[in-house]
């Protein structure tokens, strides 16, 4: 009863994820299949790694995530997979798995990642432009049934890492950027609000917009409102009240956000 | 195998339902996981109560769901699990549980809810502005795994209420409102069709449009006629054959619909 | 632990498909069930034919297989159930079986179907507007559950079938019909790539463009590039790298692709 995961960016509409899960289960009756995300935009692999990134974390051990955001589908590009910790990851060598190795990295758990290059595990007819059928899909159901990572393919140590930006220490705190935009257009950062020692004290700066102090939630300013509060990661996050801070402010990915630490 | 349904308004963009379901799953690895709606438009706790009533009435006795409409998350307002007849609920006390709660006192079944206060049924890291991971889902992941409900929280029977349109008698017949709009633009009233007794020669009143008789099924007429029919739950519906009663004659939720019994 | 499929134009919002879903497990808790495609243009046979066709191919022996595009509900159109080959089907008698009965036919492979016309698998209250909460998840459930085909109606062999497009030969080769437009903006055609002898020397025309030989991949051009690829079925696909053919060149369904078989 292993648990997989599936986060693509094929949308929902012709039936590829629906695909998916036929070839999975076909394989790995037992397995329990989450669909993590199948609305990256097109081709944004890095949108795609940090959705996976902050879902992933909260599968049970021996989970099988298996992740489809792939502009070089049918090219040279590898397909790859990897244990960080206790979560198993399948994907195409582009990059999608940076935050999660990075994490296992700084914490030092298990990171073992193997080049799929046994076509034994995947479909007998594989298409250049359905890896995620063909090649990702039945490799995770593999995975998920127990066949051992080290069968599946080669052991490499130089899969491709996305440059994912990183906050700069400042002379008045810290500057960091906007990774994520949410379905609510809340916008998270990549700054821990660990890095502040005193959250009321701390100044945001965000466009032209200036936000005094980091609230515990939303509810605790009033409808509108531009505010700062801590994400469900554990990162600060620019939000306005009940509406849309993408939208009213126009923030962006990659938009800068500056932290003075006391007012 | 007990089921567990998921209702919220967190899209299906950056992974927080696969995040939910990765958290049930490491608590209760059997349950079975049905998605009813993660379109519920944003904090719009009426709509998402009314998706859960239609819903949750179908599913098997002993059902489990969790449902995360919550502007207030983060804020004073409670989390509650109720049992109500044979399904469960869990859910932020702001209202959705209403039409459920109506429901089960007219039917005079068994109706409890308890405020969720244990922490020791949460995740133990609890983010003020996720509570739909950390509070919601493992809860209902523990009641499906058969802890009791009154192991959960403490009895309360002082759970907040939405004020849910009711239909009125008037000298003709009675007047009811749009409460669903459907993905077709189908266009539900309150109004059951129990309350008429001869239905081909009622005559409904909307905007400035007249509709003689209510029609078995849409079919009963031709393509672009705006119709009454019987919908899925017996209540009356306005519609158009093959098109969109909202879009082309700009039904919008709350509309009035006056009901002539006789024509 | 039988595998079932749901396909429908219901959309997410409203939360019919969860309520499908209820059913069915009340009926067959062992099932799983992955959804195919919810987002099928209201009303749209074809589309909901030619996705179900191309997912349900992949899916393990025995599957059981609902689809609900259904204008006809609530009128005299039959509700049907099929096993063709390995797969069990069931679905309204509008023509959405016509490809997979095709592809059975061609192959041949066991076919039967029968017209649904024993309500003891229904539901005990039938709705004219919703059949597949009321009809086809419950037979399907059933079917799932391994009720024999023949106990849920009486067989026929005069299902309504859709007049799908099919490719013609020319002087200089074949002309064939987009069939399938993708999430991505890709477009599918009805001509295998197996009726071409040279990929390289072919040579496309579609609208005003012209495309030069079928690559094995989008990534064997340049971003942006006008291409044809074999896509995931075998069949001829226009594409652009990296970008949407569909929206860029203004590609729709049933547009003509002229094939010449030699430059």
């Amino acid at each position: 009863m292993t648990t997989l995961s599936l986060t693509t960016d094929f949308g929902n509409l012709n039936g590829f994820v629906g695909t998916m899960k036929g070839v999975i289960w076909g394989i790995a009756p037992d397995v329990k299949i989450a669909d993590i995300s199948h609305e990256i935009p097109a081709q944004d692999i890095r949108t795609g790694s940090i959705a996976l990134w902050r879902a992933s974390a909260y599968f049970p051990a021996g989970s099988v995530h298996v992740a489809v955001i792939d502009p070089g589908v049918g090219t040279k590009r590898r397909a790859i997979a990897a244990k960080l910790g206790d979560q198993y990851y399948v994907l195409p060598d582009n990059g999608l798995i940076t935050p999660m190795l990075e994490d296992a990295e700084a914490s030092g758990v298990e990171v073992r990642i193997v080049h799929l290059d046994k076509p034994e595990y995947w479909l007998s007819r594989v298409f250049t432009t359905f890896h995620g059928r063909d090649i990702f899909a039945p490799v995770g159901a593999h995975l998920a049934a127990g066949v051992p990572l080290e069968m599946l393919g080669t052991v490499i140590d130089d899969s491709v890492r996305l440059p994912l930006p990183k906050p700069v220490k400042t002379e008045e705190g810290i500057e960091g950027s906007i990774v994520v935009i949410d379905v609510f257009g809340n916008c998270s950062t990549n700054v821990r609000v660990s890095e502040l020692s005193d959250l009321e004290n701390a100044t945001l700066t965000i466009g032209g917009q200036v936000i005094r102090g980091v609230l515990p939630s939303y509810g605790h300013a009033k409808i509108g409102d531009l505010v700062a509060v801590t994400d469900s990661e554990g990162f600060i996050e620019v939000a306005v009240v009940n509406g849309s801070a993408a939208k009213t402010h126009g923030i962006k990915l990659d938009d800068k956000v500056g932290i003075r630490f006391n007012a």
